[in-house]
């Protein structure tokens, strides 16, 4: 039973609400991107990866240009400590990669994380406790006091055993539960842990602000985020970073404000995978940057590889409306998108403009490793002409007349309506051609002859109706004039001859022509024939007996 | 290949950068909801629904307390003027819900839209055409005039078609591609179509200003509402709708945003099914608001038959990470959150507190039909012992000392790990059961005597090991301790009794007890063991057995 009385807003305002934020319309720069992938990923999915998995995974990762991969919680399992150091011992990790590794701050945690990442090139040690008012009153039952010696005695064990150990390490605090904190206190609690670093230009540290549980609206995020930028001690030398989850549905309006308002950095996963309803999805922030002109400096230009090897690994799915990367998201069904998008297409290839505009798709799906005919314009019964047309024109050459293009879109429709299922390209060719293309029943014509004379022409016609073959004289002002005259003086047939014309077919055949007849039935409605032939006279001819046979 | 050089923003900031909506905080009362799930959503399947699965799905609306929902475009197939004609004449509306129809700009599909509409006891008849500068440019070829003189020319017509109609019509206007179009000028276009409708306080208009495409970040589209809302004609007579889309993965934080910046109404679909990535998920919505204890007017109470539902009759699915209602979003497989869950949850049995606040669930999932046991505490190798123990607990009624907790914790991780897969409640009682209960081998005590003497317990063990049965006498202050001696003697065995807890077993049977052993050994690490009888004697002396057995 639904009742809203049960609940109240979770969140705290910091004690000056700043908005200087959105005075900005838009992020300007990439971030420093780190993926979560191998650890709140993993430890969010029904089968967690396995050793092998999360090798693949991370070459994944690293493929795509991420500079910072956070691999695991080595102390908190077998094979998050196996997978870390076949990483180190393997020599699996590139010198312009740092890998980051999460550990409570709890000393026998810390220390069997130390021990995890000894000998590693260079690594971040990202130590966490909970901050919330929640978890200080329900699950630690400690005061705010006795919560911040946790955070400060972790940060001096890292300090200590960082000294003590082989490599390079920055370190890394998150307050988590930072949104259901209030930001006074995770300031107070941050400056105390920044205290012990000493954080230099040389040595920055990272300071996390992880919406652990979304609780409020982006903009209230992006204001607690600049009240810490704006309050953080050793500020020039610290890292801001952002670790959203999702589960208003926000995480990337979060990440986008929350750059907006002075971080550096954000943790997320490809497709926003991790805990409950996922982190911050990478793609989308990344392309959402790209759209508008700026580069996300990471790669994304096979998506469809991307996104398998990740269905693999994870045995999740990227959705198919997932932004950028889902199997629907440059489609369209509906006639009057594909219509718009056909013509944005056509008025790009004629203008070459500076910038990407078409309508109704954000960005060049081939950008990204999609193609135009298999994943933008699909046909069902929503679509129309506009659709129909442009696949019989790029994908084989087809450029029928405007009104034939309508009858085309039509006849799609019905069937697809009536069979109740998509049609592929290669069955709309086929339904094109079963119904317009070279129709010789009832009337088909065997042979044609012309002489020119009195500046007209005049045509011999063997014709052949319900069995029977006749002979017809007639003239005309044209070739195809004298033979639509031939038809309607044998057959007593009644129609105007509306529209004609012809191009050469390129894609099946160079030697070919295609020529579209349509002719106007007494009731004013209109038929229409198309003929294919190397004779461009007997594909006119037979585009007219065609559109005759479809009255 | 990825070149960000080809693209630039393609929205438009209002002459007057207006940020009035920021100073709220959150959506304070729920707005008009929309469905534009049979018109949208349903232009966007692979396969649209059929006439059944439409009044399906309609009826499926209502019940969720939707008061007006857009039904389709009945001009543009032959399905959806059958679907609407069946809701009017099977008089499958309601008194309360005002069914709404879409037709572009254009005569004769107006026309048709009123045939279709006749008789419905109210409806909103929608009219729309494309303002952007790309459609204006590429698709339309026409001035900003023209473009104006489209919008005004089909409101006057629905105006002069609804006065000659039968029935009781509202109107609204979408200025299509309303975030690729210059503010004032779509300012310009709305206000020429209310001069048009002159709505009044009996008969408002509706002003719907999609986002066809997300071009923008969330707080440039709130801007763009702000400024729309701020200089709109007839203000008060007209209701300011909303309708986005989800490009940039922000469709929902553009509704909220656009909600604080004056919009009434909101067009989106269960679960952000529609064009491309879909529409805002009003599922999400009105459950943000709910979290944060507004109602929404919207019982989605039952979601697990809402995403039934939806997904039988739409071909898509309810994806695991969907916010509130994917089947992932209130699982914590990670040690860290079961635990805090678990304490959260116990907290909450003890306090009973107003409102809701257990860690990492945003709302109690049994909210919306779903249960602790099934969807929240999901044990693999990533679980540790809060999780198995609040099982354990609250599934089968086993209140596990909390060392044992852990030690079961290891052992449950371990079979996950090494299976590599995730283990089922019953699973987890099952490796419980045997593990840690009634374990009789090596060591088996076959009968037992007490004696009180002295102020102390004697006892005569009857035991096994190795196939050759004896019996020991011994002493203890207390029955445990005296058995625990006797066997320490005849095996010459090496522990010291650690950890004594029984309880009645109220689960499984009511008229037996469980007892907990734990044993320290010499190593300092701790063995453990359960007994369940009727007799709690032997109940504690089977666990401490077991824990023997367990060395």
């Amino acid at each position: 039973m639904m009742k809203a009385s049960k609940y109240q807003r979770q969140y705290f305002m910091p004690p000056v609400k700043s908005m200087k934020w959105a005075e900005k319309e838009y992020v300007e720069k990439a971030p420093i991107w780190c993926s979560v992938d191998l650890r709140d990923g993993n430890q969010a999915l029904v089968i967690p990866m396995s050793l092998e998995q999360k090798i693949e995974f991370f070459k994944l990762l690293v493929k795509i240009g991420f500079k910072e991969i956070e691999v695991g919680f080595p102390a908190a399992s077998e094979t998050e400590y196996e997978f870390l150091r076949t990483l180190i011992e393997q020599d699996l990790i590139p010198e312009d990669v740092t890998i980051q590794v999460l550990t409570q701050a709890r000393e026998h945690i810390i220390r069997k994380t130390f021990e995890a990442v000894k000998g590693a090139p260079k690594a971040i040690v990202h130590v966490y406790n909970s901050t919330s008012v929640a978890q200080r009153e329900q699950v630690f039952k400690k005061t705010k006091e006795e919560i911040l010696k946790i955070a400060v005695d972790g940060a001096a064990l890292l300090k200590k055993l960082a000294d003590e150990t082989e490599g390079n390490f920055q370190f890394e605090y998150s307050p988590e539960s930072f949104t259901g904190t209030e930001p006074e206190y995770a300031l107070e609690v941050c400056n105390a842990v920044l205290d012990v670093w000493q954080p230099t230009a040389d040595n920055k540290c990272i300071i996390n602000l992880p919406v652990t549980v979304e609780h409020s609206m982006p903009h209230v995020y992006a204001s607690q985020v600049e009240y810490m930028c704006d309050n953080l001690k050793y500020r020039e030398n610290v890292i801001v970073s952002l670790h959203p989850h999702n589960d208003r549905g926000c995480g990337v309006a979060d990440s986008e404000m929350g750059l907006l308002a002075g971080a550096d950095r954000i943790e997320g996963t490809l497709f926003g995978n991790g805990e409950r309803t996922g982190n911050v999805d990478i793609v989308t922030l990344g392309m959402n940057m790209y759209s508008q002109g700026v580069d996300p400096k990471l790669d994304f230009s096979d998506m469809p590889h991307i996104c398998e090897v990740y269905e693999e690994c994870t045995g999740m799915k990227v959705t198919e409306r997932s932004p950028y990367s889902g199997a629907l998201v440059f489609a369209a069904f509906s006639g009057s998108h594909q219509d718009a998008i056909a013509k944005g297409m056509h008025w790009r290839d004629d203008k070459d403009p500076d910038h990407w505009n078409v309508p109704y798709l954000p960005i060049d799906p081939t950008d990204v490793g999609r193609n135009y005919d298999a994943d933008v314009i699909r046909i069902n019964s929503q679509s129309g002409k506009g659709g129909v047309g442009y696949i019989l024109e790029t994908k084989y050459g087809l450029n029928l007349p405007p009104k034939m293009r309508e009858a085309m879109g039509y006849a799609t429709k019905a069937v697809s309506d009536h069979k109740h299922k998509e049609l592929h390209p290669d069955e709309i060719f086929g339904l094109f051609k079963s119904t317009f293309e070279n129709v010789v029943e009832p009337y088909r014509i065997n042979e044609v002859h012309f002489q020119q004379k009195d500046g007209g022409i005049t045509t011999h016609v063997t014709s052949t109706f319900q069995g029977e073959t006749i002979v017809t004289e007639a003239c005309g002002n044209g070739r195809l004039d004298a033979v639509s005259n031939a038809l309607k003086k044998a057959y007593d047939l009644e129609y105007s001859l509306e529209t004609y014309q012809e191009h050469a077919l390129e894609c099946s055949s160079s030697s070919k022509a295609i020529a579209y007849v349509g002719i106007k039935k007494p009731d004013g409605t209109l038929a229409w024939g198309a003929g294919v032939d190397p004779d461009i006279i007997r594909a006119s001819i037979d585009a007219l007996v065609t559109a005759i046979n479809n009255r």
